[in-house]
C-alpha cells in the first residue's frame, strides 16, 4: 500500500549493512524488552480492537451527529493531533458535513478562548474531553469553562448527556468526575502514550463523530500490522524508511522536512512533528522535524530548500490520485497564457509540480528526497499510514539508542510554570 | 514600541564588535548601493504612502463590505501571507465580522480547489486577485476558475464590479485584462518584492476589506521607519535583533524557531519564514526558519527543543496584554485540582507559561532565547512589527553577504515543472 522510494536520497545506503541491527530491534519490539516497552500497547492494538468497542463509538457518534451542531474536542498534544489530522484529511478544509468540529483545550490563549466561548454561546454543542489524568492544565481549564457554559445554557441534566469523556480506565480526576456525573466514557489504555494513541478512542471517537468510517481505518491499520510485522528490510517499507532517516541523520542532515501536496494534509505534518520530535528528540539527539505544503510553500521556503544551508532532507508523502478533480477551462482570449493547460486537470498539474520540484531539489539543489508513494487517500489508507509511521518511529528511535516512548523534557517547563503559578506539589 | 531582550542568548555577544559593519550596511541600504538595491522601495514606503491611496482602498473596501458575503483573496507567497497574517492576528480565528475572507490561488490541489468552488457556488462573493505579472501559475489558474464561476453566476457586467486587481502599473497579463474589462485596480510597485509588500495594496486592501484600520497600520510603520532609521546599535532594536541572529548563526546554530503564544499569530510565523528564508537562504547559507505556537506545541516539539539536537535558538514574539481576557471560575468540588487558579485570568497563566518555558529552555536546556517584547496587539503595533522585521532582515542578509531581495532558487522548480507540462518558452 505504501512504497518507500529511495531513488533520490543521493547516497550509497546499503540495506544489508543495517539488517542485523534491525533484526535485533524488531525482536526487542515484539518481545517488549527495550526501554519504554511498557508503552508498546499500540503495537498489536489493531488486531486487538473489538467490534463491540467500535460499535459503541459509532453508536455514541450517531447521538452526537443527531443531536448537536458542534462537537468540541478538548485535548492537547496526542489528545487532539491524530483526530484533527484524520478529520481534516478526510473531510477537507471546507467540509459541508453538518457537524462542525472545534478543537479546544490546547492553549492558554485568552483571546482564542474568548472567541470560542463567544461562538459556542449561540450553538448547540457536545463535548469530548480527552485526558489521561484529567489534570493536564490547558485541557482542564478549557473543560471547566466549557462545562460551566453548557450547564448554564441547558442545565446540568442535559449537559450530562452532551459530555463524552476519554480517560484512564480506573484512576484520575476525569474518571472520578465521570463516575460521579454518569458521563459516557471511553478508555485510554494505560500502555499507550499520547502520540501513539490515534487508533484508540482518543482518535477514533471524534473521527467517528465526523461521519467517517472508523472500521475501515482500523482495517487499514490491521493490514499495516501484518505488512510490517517482520524484520526483513527488503520487504518492510516501514523499516526501510527508518534506516534511510537514520542514515541521512548519521551522515550530516539535521532537519527532516515533511512535504505534503494537499493543504488538507497539513495537520499530518503536525502529527508527524510530535511523533518523531517527541520520540527521538532526547539526549541531545534526533532530527528536527518540520513540514511544508507544496506548491504553496515553494513560494516561501522553496528558496532556502533549493539553495540555503544544506542541512535538510525531504520526505514527501505523495498520493497519486485526488479525491475530487477539477478541469482547467479553455479561454478564447488567453491573456493569462494558460491555454496550454486547458482541459488538463489540476491533479495532473499538481503531479508535474511534484515531479519538477523533486528534480529541482535533488538534481540541482542536491537535497536528498525520500518519497512515500500512495495511491488514494481514504479511511483505510490513512489508518495504514498512521501505523506505518508509528512502526518506523519505534525502529528509528531504537536505532538512535533513545527510548521512543517517554518525554522527560516536556515536564521541565511544567514544573517551572507550576512554581510561578504557586501550585502546591503533590 | 519593541524591546529586543538579549538577556537569555547564553553568549557574550558584544554590540560594539558589530557596530562598524552595521554602519556600513546602514549606509548601503539608505544610499541604495548594495546588491538588490533596485528592490528597496519598501524602505521609505511608509512615509510615501499618500492619504489619497489609503482613502481609495478604504472606499473600495467599503463597497466590498457593503455588497458581498465573501472576499476571495487570490494570490501566492508574498501576495497572501501578509494580508492573511494581519487579518487573522487582528480579527482572530473565529471572527464574528460579517465579511468572510478566503485565501485561494496558492495551491494546485484539486481537492482544495473543488471544495472552495463548491462553497462559493452558494455565496455572493468578490475577488481580489494579486499578481505582479498575472501569469503566476497557481494564481492564474485559480483566477480563471473564479472568474468563470462568477460570470456564470451573476453575468459578465456584475462580475466586473466584483473583481479588484492588484498588479503592475503598466505591464503584464492582469494589467492588460484589467484595462480591457475595466476592473478596479491597485498598483503593486515594481521596486518592492513580494515578501516586502505587506504595506502596499497587496496587503492593505484585503486588510481594509476585513474591517481593519489601515491608516493606523501605516502610522505604526511610519513610527518604525523613524525609530530604526539610524545605525547606532545601542538604540536600534531592529539592528540589535539582526546581529543577535547573525551571532548565533555564526556560532553554530542553524535553526531559528519563531515562538508565538497566540494561535491567531500562527500566520505571522509563516510570513516570517518567507521573509527570512527567502531573503537569507542562498549560496548554501542562512538560518532555517521554523515556527511554533506555545503552549500547544510544547506538547509536540517541546521535548526536542528542551533536550534534542542542540541546533536551534528561539525568537519569542511576546505581547504583554491580551485583547480579551477570561477568568478561571472557582468550583466547589475541585476534582480537577484547578482552584489554585480560580479568579486568575487566562492571560496571567499564559504569561507564567511563557516565563516558565523561558527558564526551562534557557537554564535547563541551554537553548538561546531572544525575546521581542511588545505591549498590545493592534493595527498600529502590527504595522510597526512588520516594518521592524523587514529592516532586521535587510541588515542580517547583508551581514551574511547575500542579496536580501532576490530569490533565484524559486525559479528552478518552475522551469522543471513547465518542461513537464509542455509549456513553450518565451
Amino acid at each position: 500500500m505504501i512504497r518507500v522510494n529511495l531513488e533520490n536520497i543521493i547516497s550509497d545506503l546499503s540495506l544489508s549493512s543495517y539488517q542485523k541491527k534491525v533484526k535485533l530491534i524488531d525482536q526487542q519490539i515484539k518481545k517488549k524488552t527495550g526501554p519504554g516497552h511498557e508503552f508498546l500497547g499500540w503495537h498489536d492494538l489493531p488486531i486487538k480492537i473489538s467490534n463491540e468497542d467500535l460499535d459503541l463509538m459509532n453508536e455514541y457518534a450517531q447521538k452526537v451527529r443527531a443531536n448537536y451542531e458542534v462537537l468540541v474536542v478538548c485535548g492537547i498534544g496526542g489528545s487532539y493531533l491524530g483526530a484533527r489530522t484524520a478529520i481534516e484529511a478526510l473531510r477537507g478544509l471546507k467540509s459541508n458535513d453538518p457537524l462542525e468540529i472545534i478543537f479546544f483545550g490546547q492553549t492558554f490563549s485568552s483571546d482564542y478562548t474568548f472567541e470560542i466561548l463567544r461562538y459556542l454561546g449561540n450553538k448547540n454543542f457536545a463535548i469530548n474531553v480527552i485526558s489521561k489524568s484529567g489534570t493536564t492544565t490547558e485541557t482542564a481549564i478549557a473543560f471547566r469553562l466549557l462545562k460551566n457554559l453548557l450547564e448554564k445554557k441547558i442545565g446540568k441534566e442535559k449537559a450530562r448527556q452532551a459530555i463524552f469523556v476519554t480517560t484512564d480506565a480506573t484512576s484520575g480526576a476525569l474518571k472520578k468526575l465521570s463516575l460521579k456525573e454518569g458521563y459516557r466514557t471511553f478508555v485510554l489504555p494505560s500502555d499507550i502514550g499520547g502520540r501513539y494513541s490515534v487508533l484508540t478512542p482518543v482518535g477514533l471517537f471524534p473521527i467517528a463523530c465526523a461521519g467517517l468510517n472508523i472500521k475501515e481505518m482500523v482495517l487499514g491499520a490491521i493490514d499495516a500490522f501484518h505488512t510490517y510485522n517482520h524484520p526483513s528490510l527488503e520487504n518492510n517499507e516501514a523499516y526501510k524508511y527508518a534506516i534511510a532517516r537514520d542514515y541521512l541523520y548519521q551522515n550530516g542532515k539535521s532537519v527532516e522536512l515533511f512535504v505534503l501536496y494537499e493543504p488538507k494534509l497539513l495537520m499530518l505534518g503536525e502529527w508527524l512533528k510530535q511523533l518523531f520530535g517527541e520520540s527521538e528528540g532526547k539526549m541531545k539527539k534526533g532530527l528536527f522535524p518540520a513540514s511544508v505544503s507544496f506548491s504553496t510553500d515553494l513560494h516561501s521556503l522553496g528558496q532556502f530548500i533549493q539553495d540555503g544551508t544544506p542541512l535538510l532532507f525531504e520526505t514527501i508523502i505523495h498520493f497519486e490520485n485526488a479525491n475530487n478533480d477539477v478541469s482547467i477551462p479553455f479561454e478564447e482570449e488567453n491573456l493569462d497564457g494558460l491555454n496550454y493547460l486547458a482541459n488538463k486537470t489540476l491533479n495532473e498539474v499538481n503531479t508535474k509540480a511534484f515531479l519538477g520540484t523533486l528534480d529541482a531539489h535533488v538534481n540541482v539543489g542536491q537535497v536528498p528526497n525520500i518519497v512515500l508513494e500512495l495511491e488514494t487517500l481514504n479511511e483505510k489508507t490513512l489508518g495504514h499510514l498512521f501505523y506505518f509511521f508509528m512502526k518506523t518511529c519505534a525502529m528509528s528511535s531504537y536505532l538512535l539508542d533513545v527510548n521512543p516512548f517517554n518525554q522527560p523534557g516536556v515536564e521541565v517547563y511544567k514544573e517551572k510554570m507550576f512554581e510561578l503559578l504557586g501550585k502546591k506539589k503533590g
